[in-house]
């Protein structure tokens, strides 16, 4: 499989969003105890990317979907290159994870916040 | 983690729905050989329990929608008991593609097919 090293790429935006549900799942159910599952919101993802000071790569006027994109590409992209496994990656998320990620309207603010810590170590690792 | 081994425990259907969608973004990568990724139609899941001979796991008068939860709890028991692993998911789809899958309406036969000939390795290896 070839991919380009650039974040506004679509199909690594999609491939992300699949890998960011999963890992998001796989998180929520060690966190839980038993299986779950949900998909990331956007606006978590946009919080996510603030908080891992990773503005610079996001292009001016660019929506909450398209913040979410930005991030699901380097999510995949990171993956592809082999610097995090999906096991380190769950780890990180249920590791930040407090209850309130199950809450009906805080949990975009508490998983915005585990998703920046796996971000920064994603930042980190592409020298981003 | 703890689960049952209950098709209809919903959230079996969560962890599994993330599950099928990872796994098919990642046969579908792998078969345009650039990052791609996608949600699995409930049509396709319908499809693809009745290629494999597992509707006697359904309880009757289930809608496509319930078909498609029972598919994706049985994926994701079958992940969790360690009978079938991502990368083997992901072989198999692959090896049952065809263009179709890419295609706007001829794509659930497509999948279906393809999840079908999963689903007939997890129905043996769990012996359903």
């Amino acid at each position: 499989m070839s991919y380009p090293r650039d974040f506004r790429d679509k199909g690594l935006a999609t491939l992300g969003d699949s890998l960011a549900n999963f890992v998001f799942s796989l998180a929520l159910s060690d966190f839980t105890g038993k299986p779950a599952g949900g998909r990331v919101p956007n606006a978590a993802l946009a919080i996510a990317m603030e908080r891992a000071g990773l503005k610079h790569v996001i292009p001016p006027r660019t929506d909450k979907h398209g913040k979410g994109d930005i991030a699901e590409a380097i999510m995949a992209y990171a993956w592809l290159e082999g610097v995090l496994t999906i096991e380190e990656a769950v780890r990180i998320l249920k590791e930040n994870f407090d209850e309130d990620v199950l809450h009906p309207y805080r949990n975009k603010e508490a998983i915005g916040k585990a998703f920046g810590e796996l971000l920064k170590l994603i930042k980190e690792r592409l020298a981003l």
